[in-house]
C-alpha cells in the first residue's frame, strides 16, 4: 500500500496510489487535513480500508507528487553514515563517535517526478540516495530497543546538496543543504510494520542510467533505531518528523573530476520494497 | 508597542502587553490564529489599534509567556558574529568568509520567565544573549539595501545551548543546539519601524546580576542587512521566519573554568529599546 500527495489541477489531496493511478481520500477525511494528522491519528489503515475496491480519482499522468508528508515539524538529515563515507572527506579525522546530523526545511525538497532546481548562483547541484523514515508515535529518550515502534512509514530521499556551499563557513552545512527545492522526498509513503523492512535493504542511485550508489541499510555505521534513540535524547519526536538516515558512498562530488548534475539529468533513488524516486535537473527560471 | 503570545489559565492568547499586564486580542481575530498570521497579513498595526483605550484582560501575574511567533516555518541563528568569537575557537582557523548558519526548532526554545532546562545528560548549559528578528514580507534574493523592509519586528533570545553535545560528531551544532526548552525567546514582539533600532544598539547578558556579555549590533562581523541577503539566497524567507542573529563574546564556556549554567541561576537578555528576557534554570523533572 503507498500513499501520497499530490497535486491535481491546482488542488492538492493525499490518497493512495496505485499502477493506474490516485485514489483521493482527503476530501473523505476534512479532520485529517494532510498525511501529518492522519500519521498522528494512526489513520493509514483507515485510509487503506476506505481505497478498498474504489476507482481510480486521478490517472497518473494528471497528478504532481508533492512531498509526502507537506509540512512536518522537523526534518532531521543524518550525515557520514556509510562505511568510507568519512574517508571522502580527506581530512585525515577518524570517524566520530556520534552521528552528524542537520536539519533541513520541507521547502528544500520537491516531489517525484518534478525537477530539481539548479540555481545560478552554483554549477555543484548533487545527489545523495536515501531512504528516509516518518514518525508515527512520538517521544523523548527513545530506547533502541522500542525505536521501531515509533516509525509509521518510510520513504525516499534525494538529499540534493549545492556542494560548494556545505563549507561556506566555519561550522555547518546548512547552507549547501536547504536551497529550495534542491532534493526530494517521495514518491510515496510505505507503511512500516515489519522491521525487514529497513534492516537490510539495498538502496541505490543511478544518474542517466549509471549506478553511483550502491549499499545495504545493513551497514550503516549509526543504525536507525539508534537514530532514532539518539535524536530523540534531545528533542522530542513528533507524528510526521522524518528522519533522513544517511547517503552511500558515491555521490557526485567524491569522484575526479566531480560528476555535478546538470539539466536534462534524470536521477533515481530506489529502496528495496519502497520503490523509485526519479528526478530530473532544471535551472533555476 | 509590545505583541506577545502568552497562556493565562489553560488557554493560549496573543495581545498587547503593557506595564499592567495583557489586552488580549486574538479572540477578535479568529481569521488570524497566531501572531504568525498576524504578521503575514500585516496585522501588527490592526492590533494595536484594536488595543486603544482597552482594559488590561489578564494582570502580569496570571499570565505565561510563550515563544512570540509559536510555529513559524524557520528559525535560523547566526553564528560566530561578533569580534573576537572566531579566536574563542582557538583552533586556529581565520575568521571565515561566510556567516555560519544552523536551524533550531522552535521546540527548543521556551517563554519569558520560565526555566531553561538542565537535562540529565549534561552539565554545561550554557547561555548566549542575542537579538532576534521576525521577518514580515517574504522574499527570495532580497538585497542588502532592501533587507530592513523585510522585517516585521524584533525580540530577544536566550540562545541557550548543551555545551559538550554542539562538538558530539563530526560537522554541524545541531544536537548542542536543540535539546527542548533549552533556550529563550521573547518576552515580547516589538515593531520595527526604523534602522536606529537594529543599527548600533547595545545587547548584554547577566547571569544573576553578573555581566557577561556586553556589545552592540553596530560591531557584528555579518550585520543583520547581509544575514537577509546571504540567507534569502538559498532559501525563501517567509513571515514569520526568525532570523537569531548572533552573540557577543562572554558564553560560561569562554571563561577558564567555564561558568555553566545552574538550577536557579536567573539570566537576563537585555537589547536596547526591545527590553529584557529574563529566565531561570531548572533541572529536568
Amino acid at each position: 500500500m503507498r500513499f501520497a500527495t499530490y497535486t491535481a489541477a491546482t488542488e492538492t489531496f493525499y490518497g493512495v496510489v496505485t499502477d493506474a493511478g490516485a485514489i483521493a481520500l482527503s476530501p473523505e477525511f476534512p479532520e485529517w487535513p494532510t498525511l501529518r494528522e492522519v500519521i498522528e491519528n494512526k489513520g493509514l489503515h483507515t485510509l487503506a480500508q476506505a481505497a478498498q475496491g474504489r476507482d481510480v480519482t486521478h490517472p497518473l499522468d494528471q497528478i504532481t507528487y508533492q512531498i509526502p508528508v507537506p509540512r512536518p515539524e522537523k526534518i532531521i538529515c543524518v550525515g557520514v553514515n556509510f562505511p568510507n563515507r568519512n574517508a571522502e572527506y580527506k581530512d585525515g579525522q577518524d570517524a566520530p563517535p556520534n552521528m552528524s546530523l542537520f536539519p533541513r526545511f520541507a521547502r528544500s525538497f520537491t516531489g517525484a517526478d518534478r525537477p530539481l532546481i539548479r540555481p545560478p548562483e552554483s554549477p555543484q547541484l548533487d545527489y545523495e540516495g536515501e531512504i528516509a523514515i516518518v514518525i508515527g508515535k512520538g517521544g523523548r529518550r527513545i530506547s533502541e530497543a522500542d525505536a521501531y515502534d515509533h516509525i509509521a512509514a518510510i520513504t525516499l530521499c534525494n538529499e540534493g546538496t549545492i556542494r560548494d556551499w556545505v563549507r561556506h563557513a566555519k561550522f555547518n552545512v546548512t547552507q549547501g543543504k536547504n536551497w529550495d527545492s534542491s532534493g526530494a522526498i517521495g514518491p510515496w509513503l510505505v507503511p512500516f510494520t515489519a522491521p525487514a523492512q529497513l534492516d537490510d535493504v539495498r538502496i541505490t542511485t543511478k544518474v542517466n542510467g549509471e549506478l553511483r550508489q550502491d549499499d545495504r541499510t545493513s551497514r550503516m555505521l549509526f543504525p536507525i533505531r539508534r537514530q532514532i534513540a539518539y535524536i530523540s535524547t534531545f528533542t522530542t519526536l513528533v507524528p510526521g518528523d522524518i528522519i533522513v538516515t544517511g547517503t552511500p558512498t558515491g555521490a557526485g562530488a567524491r569522484f575526479d573530476p566531480p560528476k555535478f548534475l546538470k539539466p536534462g539529468d534524470v536521477i533515481e533513488v530506489e529502496g528495496e520494497g519502497i520503490g523509485i524516486l526519479r528526478n530530473t535537473v532544471e535551472d533555476e527560471a
